[in-house]
């Protein structure tokens, strides 16, 4: 498989987006967060969607030069109208308004109306959390989560991430859907003609199938659990913010690309020293990360906290490269040729 | 099975507490939290844990006068130390300083030390959401969840539990543990020598067990993500806070009555109308509850939000009474001749 450099990557990225048009706090947001989900090996939410992007960026779905307005009815709870920005644009805006209030105020919340999809939700948590921060971050999406009881959807995969700093090391970050995996699982099933398995998706009629032809939504995690954190997530998201919730969300890649999605996002940024001092807040969760770690374990996968395996696999493909599956070589070799932009292979 | 009103369930346990020594404040958290709790039908956080409690206070382990101290180096983020409080009154004490610095600020957090055991987090986050606003309510436990990949448990069964205020009617509340089933679940199945099926508990060894009779610890709900959502509950309740933390916290049952817990717990209190007005944000919500509540079945359930459910219990036991098992019942009497308090039951 091919590979590329981390940091070629990014360069590649800030410059198709640039001659798409994106401003340049949009850019910085949407390519370091691709780019970054990609090294961290979460390649459902990294660099395959660039294409997607840029199209929807050029095709007038999302707005690539936002004018922000903040609204605050109360000193630490605020509401960023994000004027159809990219969702990472909106996302980082989001997180670097609730680390300043916070910093005042202990506690900060930031509701985002008007924004779009924003891919992995740990890029944002994470920032805050590289800066000391304990970061929540919630966006919602169009309905693909089997109702508890229900025989079709009405939440969507809805994430829930929390990232926290540690001393010495990159931080915890737990960043999952409400889904037991990803609609991108079902696709690649699809592609390659193999079946899902048992208890991961379900047909029209809200029967579990094994094949990702029939398959209509994912199953939640842990059955009405999942679908009731997903409904959490719907509350802070979509309610909240007074965006559109349910079935009433457009789609991502079915709804015509020049309509804005109108999506909504969710942050709570905390200091990390509201109990003690924060070297000892950093220290005490780096001792739970290393007692984790040495737990017995059932067979050769350590015990691990969530996101650890992520920075493995950051640095793994930090120093030999990012791996390109050949549908996002060919995307981004289209990307390459159309704007002009040499696009730098490993090896 | 036995019944007893709910207002007569509730004259009971404060008449019990006050005779255990409890202060005001905290009787009736405990009382009304234990006694609500039941009425909703969450029978295993509910009056079935008084006789314990009231022996807990008894014999030291918790505070029944607590002194609390408020500490805040944020306006509104703050510390409270519960002096060893009945984790009720704990809770309830938290929830009340959120709610005064979310009117101020818009967003409050409390982190709580040495308290104990606060049994439902639905009582603390629906007092809360009663009076309109959004609350997230956290507690740790001692270790009983099943590591992913591990041979035994380093968490507890953390739950998370968040509400939010509905227009007329009773407000949305998720309160959820992250193992799959209760541990009383595992001890009911014990006493009435029947099994508890697969993918529940684990043994010794961390392999999935049906039987109740070899269950050591329970499987976490949604696998690795409830594992997940549990470590972020402990980095709250107990990293935050500055308590003990994973397999250090002492076991409910099995710890000398006489000692402190020491047991941390987290709340976040949020304004619903940060983006949009109260009204709006309640009639959105109530709307999402109806919305919910027409989409197809798969059966004869309906399909509902978490807690809704909880509304029902509530309203028919409210009616009829509440049913009080065996066990309940007889230490509910035990409790009404040592303290020589009637226990006045139905029919």
């Amino acid at each position: 498989m091919s590979k590329i450099q981390h940091q070629n990557l990014l360069k590649f990225a800030k410059e198709v987006l640039q001659k798409a048009g994106l401003d340049e706090f949009s850019l910085n947001a949407v390519a370091e967060s691709l780019c970054e989900t990609s090294l961290r090996g979460i390649d459902s939410h990294g660099i395959r969607l660039l294409p997607h992007y840029v199209n929807s960026a050029l095709k007038g779905r999302k707005n690539p030069k936002p004018n922000f307005k903040i609204e605050s009815k109360y000193p630490s709870m605020l509401f960023l109208d994000a004027d159809d920005a990219f969702g990472h644009a909106a996302g980082m805006k989001a997180i670097e308004l609730g680390m300043e209030k916070a910093d005042e105020y202990g506690i900060a919340a930031v509701g985002v109306g008007n924004s779009s999809h924003p891919g992995a939700m740990g890029s944002f948590a994470l920032h805050a959390a590289r800066k000391g921060y304990i970061a929540f971050a919630f966006t919602h999406a169009d309905a693909l989560l089997l109702s508890a009881n229900g025989k079709r959807p009405f939440f969507g995969t809805n994430p829930i991430c929390v990232a926290a700093p540690r001393k010495g090391m990159e931080p915890f970050c737990l960043d999952m859907a409400t889904s037991k995996v990803s609609w991108n699982k079902v696709l690649s099933c699809r592609a390659n003609g193999t079946e899902l398995g048992e208890g991961i998706a379900a047909d029209g009629e809200g029967n579990t199938t094994p094949s990702a032809d029939d398959a209509k939504c994912l199953l939640p995690t842990g059955e009405y659990k999942g679908y009731g954190l997903a409904s959490l997530v719907e509350l802070l998201c979509g309610i909240f913010t007074g965006m559109l919730f349910g079935r009433d969300i457009p789609a991502m890649f079915t709804t015509p690309i020049d309509k804005p999605r109108k999506l909504g996002q969710f942050y709570m940024v905390l200091k990390a020293d509201g109990c003690i001092a924060q070297n000892l807040f950093e220290e005490r969760l780096l001792d739970m990360t290393e007692q984790i770690s040495k737990e017995p374990t059932k067979g050769n996968d350590p015990v691990m906290l969530p996101g650890d395996r992520e920075i493995k696999v950051a640095s793994q493909r930090g120093a030999e490269g990012i791996p390109l599956d050949p549908a996002t070589l060919e995307g981004l070799q289209k990307l390459s040729a159309d704007f002009q932009i040499p696009l730098e292979l490993l090896g």
